[in-house]
């Protein structure tokens, strides 16, 4: 199995998946690949346009993207990608689709099956059990929350440390610890803007400059880094 | 049809329920009062320790406080309080509950048939007529979105116009967006903290020291103020 779960696509004021550039083309591959694209977390951009300027961005890498939204048979076009790939945007929106598409059970037999996942933000999320670490707006009901269980922990992509000066709303880590009290079983990473999880089968390595926040239920929460070894995560602190 | 909707309950290092406190004895009334009170919300500070906070609280103004997870009756306890009271937390966790305990039907029609409701945060999220605004983490899969459907708008509570800097992720207008995008026919109030509405059937009136951020499909927001005239908010603008 093979996955790049990427907290975000872009940092603020710089280009679309402009930080994770290399990591995207490492991971792909040098020939040229096939990639489906995903892209029912979008709702204000559409999806012909956000599929067009995905498809844009991976030209450059003489790369081909199709939208698995265009495609008249589903698991014709997971069978023939090289990758599947899984775009953010409103998390809810995009397991709606998901759900009703009934793509969930196709594509994690997929990428089971060794087909590599990309996702980013919201694509991110959904390769966990859950989508319930999403900070997204729930601006449409989900047949269920259950997305593709390919990673054994819960992901919340754009982890921020405080709140906006003067907010008297809950922090982030207050959010997952209220996560964690009502599902003990389950341990959640916080993925800062600008990082990502390189995973091939057991090996999960944090990618970017930042290391990541990893919570489990009554336990302080630690920052795991491997930025210095470059080597894997101690995967049992996330398994 | 009677409601006190609050945006939050704290003020960034205030006391619980310190600004609206003028606003909620006024609302109740001067007589010894009877509160049912909905902890569902609380997550992190337990049903028992958020009860006993609520009801210390208003016993300085001489109301008696009871919880309705103690109620072997909710029909009976509804009927006998004087104001049905639903409290902040998770809004999932909320609705989760309140449809386990069929609640939903019971409490609407209590408060169509007069019975003053009042709610902060969740609890204000909560009397319209889905969770979909909200700004909380979907930590538990309720059984429906559908809400107490008591006003025709949605309230996005603790409104908040700007990101952290140098954030990327989607500011709140963004979100609200995202919702109408999906959700033409709807329209969005949102309530900075300090702010709530004081509705009595038809007449809506914004309370605190902020205006309030209109939002409808296709059509620039609006700030809604009714601080000077301290007369109704134009209905038609909401409903």
């Amino acid at each position: 199995m093979k996955l790049l779960l990427l907290s975000n696509s872009t940092m603020a004021g710089k280009p679309f998946l402009g930080w994770p550039k290399e990591y995207l083309k490492s991971f792909i591959g040098d020939a040229s690949k096939k990639l489906l694209f995903i892209p029912y977390a979008g709702v204000n951009v559409y999806w012909d346009g956000y599929a067009k300027k995905v498809s844009k961005y991976f030209e450059e890498f003489g790369y081909e993207t199709i939208s698995i939204y265009k495609q008249q048979d589903p698991v014709k076009a997971i069978r023939e990608a090289d990758s599947i790939m899984v775009g953010g945007g409103n998390t809810f929106h995009l397991v709606y689709h998901l759900h009703k598409n009934e793509l969930i059970p196709l594509i994690r037999q997929a990428v089971l099956d060794g087909k590599p996942y990309i996702g980013w933000s919201a694509g991110a999320n959904v390769a966990c059990p859950t989508l319930c670490t999403t900070n997204d707006m729930p601006i449409i009901q989900p047949e269920s929350f259950d997305t593709f269980n390919l990673v054994q922990f819960q992901i919340n992509p754009h982890y921020l440390d405080a709140n906006p000066e003067g907010h008297g709303g809950e922090t982030r880590e207050d959010r997952i610890n209220e996560f964690l009290e009502i599902n003990r079983e389950k341990v959640v990473l916080g993925l800062r803007e600008g990082t990502g999880l390189w995973i091939e089968d057991d090996n999960i390595k944090l990618i970017g400059n930042k290391t990541a926040r990893f919570f489990q239920y009554g336990k302080e929460p630690k920052e795991l880094d491997d930025r210095k070894a470059r080597d894997k995560l101690v995967i049992s602190d996330i398994s």
